[in-house]
């Protein structure tokens, strides 16, 4: 298939951007990408390919921006239930402990995940896996963590492989035990840590390499905050989890500065998550690094909270930044990365294009996928978008509304339907 | 047809709620409405209703929301072309005037406005009725106001009459054309301010009273800022606008506050619109009047600025508030009603159940339809949205994406493919 715009086609091509290099987008004036079984086998002018490939079927993308499928690097998407209650609460200007005191925050959504079935977790978590797809994201990094136990983290890793068996959303898959302290352990946090670290992890492994043995191990997570693992803690457990072969990832900074970015690059971790409150020396550390500073703008959007990543001073500094949904039931509910474009334009100053960098070929290195996805480039996966717009800018400009026409995945086209409207 | 839900219906039945007193839903638990030709017949619990009327045809929405049908009652609907260029630029960190003196800003509009024929304005309107509506408006307010010449405002106006005509978004339709200073009048405002008052007006009643009899006549509205229209050109237009027996709105205090929301209430418009930097006093007369005060909170959010209307204030005082999405294509390009809800809640901390109501029967009153749409009553137009969601609350909670199932408007149904997508 011979899919080409007259309008605009991104391609992203090259390397992950860093630092001021972030925004290069390869555009294409009138460009065609040349789509084989699952792969991008030529891309160029239309014009030249098609004289190169006279007899390709073509799909005609005119009138709309062709650009690379995007890549969310941090979703919490298997859950159970919700905390919409907890949502109203809180607008009402209820404190937060006493929304815990109520039975609220995590352990809330842990306590539904725990009593729902393998089916009603895939059930629910198809939902927004759909709901992604159909707004863009051909790739999504996806994290366990509220189960909290053994058996019920690994029926979140079920709900997740088993989703990413039947797609067309493609899942990297992350084991996030270390989430919160899990209530059996409530007055002995560090117990918990053990846990993992001791059991977990190990038991992780063999389950992994039975139940997956087709893919790569996951990442292992941890969520470094006053409220949840101290430094050493989440040292403890990444320095496991590496030494077991995972490939590593840390939330860091979302609420306080405990060092888990500076950690995260120690350990060459794939990734450092949030970095809300990242010092100065942290942005140094990434920097210097191949660890992604991915940032979540719709966290504080989503709570309401004024402070955002320092992007400006990570790019000034020479970092690699991404972007991401943080899809959750407590602060943010949103699949879509369309809007987390829109808000990282305005809530820290990003170009339309930077931010379709961060949430393509950067967001595609944050899950150490680059090689395969990311970019329309010979060879890579044929993961791509037609927007129904003029130019790429509407991305960020515009909000709140779905601009995709069709998803490719593997070479597929789905049609979205998000523009449309029949009498029932 | 008997439309049901053992989940919710909210009715927001009653009158527009002033003050504290909204937020009240009218929800019923298990709850139908029954719908014949255009108007809802009765409402009232399912098992009442299904005894009433055992033969009428069923609809279930079990597991769903139904709710009245969202009511936007401020956009600017009718436009060409776009801004992105310029809100990149803004991004960018290029001041304002900086981008006024490449060609951007309003006037760039108006350009691109003047240099469309007719059925390209109705196209181009069209895409973004039908989103507003397959995301739950199924009433908007229009506004011209990118003509500036009486040629160009007709041409506007002639736009949304076809889009009304031709539905299912209904329109509640406004004359702007004192919205900005026509560039022909660049140097003389006060001419253009005389032009609208003594020629455009007299003639737009003639227009109407031919091209649109069965409609009553449309809003008059005014754009009363520093880089407007003052306070005394702004009286001279509505003034003469109600002595002609305009119904009134006007934009007041988005940047500046110069009165704008007094004189509102001073005339009896309808609405005061944005209301970002109104004081106390404006509040206090908002309060004791039958004005509307319509907060437009994805303006600011569109600019990424941090002020927005003092709506607990409004509330504090007694006033009526609602809230309207201000689409338009230089400062927040959104059509979604889902979308300012919740922001509405973050930005201004409304909780959902006062936003809904901001955004149903008090945005109903804002266009002075409070009398036909706005809530399920007997007698209205049967004009309501089921929403996919276990509870009301998931509106505000939820963002970035379109949780509508269906649209029933006029009591004819619509099915929305917003969370579908099919192989091409």
């Amino acid at each position: 298939m011979l899919l080409h715009s007259s309008t605009q086609l991104l391609t992203l091509q090259g390397p992950p951007q860093r630092g001021r290099d972030l925004g290069a987008l390869g555009l294409i004036e009138n460009g065609a990408v040349l789509i084989r079984d699952e792969k991008i086998l030529a891309v160029g002018g239309t014009d030249e390919l098609r004289a190169s490939f006279p007899d390709e079927p073509a799909l005609s993308a005119d009138g709309c921006v062709i650009l690379p499928g995007f890549v969310d690097p941090h979703t919490h998407l298997p859950w159970a239930g919700d905390r919409a209650n907890e949502f109203e609460l809180k607008m009402s200007g209820v404190p937060y402990l006493d929304i815990l005191a109520k039975g609220g925050g995590i352990l809330s959504t842990v306590k539904q995940t725990r009593a729902a079935s393998l089916k009603s977790l895939i059930s629910q978590t198809r939902a927004r896996a759909q709901r992604a797809f159909l707004h863009g994201t051909t790739t999504a990094e996806a994290k366990t963590g509220y189960g909290l136990n053994l058996a019920s983290e690994l029926r979140l890793l079920q709900t997740l492989l088993a989703l990413n068996d039947e797609g067309p959303l493609e899942l990297a898959i992350t084991f996030l035990g270390a989430h919160a302290i899990a209530p059996e352990f409530k007055n002995d946090p560090q117990g918990y840590v053990d846990e993992i670290t001791n059991t977990m992890l190990p038991l992780l492994k063999d389950w992994w390499e039975t139940h997956a043995p087709h893919l790569t191990l996951p990442f292992v997570d941890v969520f470094c905050e006053t409220k949840a693992f101290s430094l050493d803690q989440s040292r403890q457990v990444l320095a496991r989890a590496g030494s077991l072969g995972f490939p590593l990832k840390i939330h860091a900074d979302e609420f306080d500065n405990l060092g888990g970015a500076t950690l995260a690059v120690e350990l060459g971790a794939a990734s450092a998550d949030h970095l809300v409150r990242t010092s100065d020396a942290d942005i140094a550390a990434l920097a210097k690094s191949d660890t992604v500073a991915v940032s979540l703008p719709c966290t504080p959007f989503g709570l309401a909270e004024k402070d955002y990543t320092p992007a400006q001073k990570i790019i000034a500094a020479g970092g690699l930044l991404a972007l991401a949904s943080d899809c959750n039931p407590g602060t943010t509910w949103n699949e879509s990365m369309q809007f987390v474009i829109a808000l990282a334009c305005r809530a820290m100053k990003l170009t339309p294009a930077q931010a379709i960098a961060a949430s393509t070929i950067n967001a595609a290195h944050a899950i150490r996928r680059a090689d395969t996805i990311g970019s329309i480039e010979v060879g890579k996966q044929a993961d791509l978008l037609i927007l129904s717009v003029p130019d790429y800018r509407h991305l960020g400009y515009r909000y709140g509304t779905n601009l995709v026409r069709q998803v490719v995945k593997r070479g597929k086209v789905y049609s979205v339907d998000a523009n449309y409207y029949r009498m029932a």
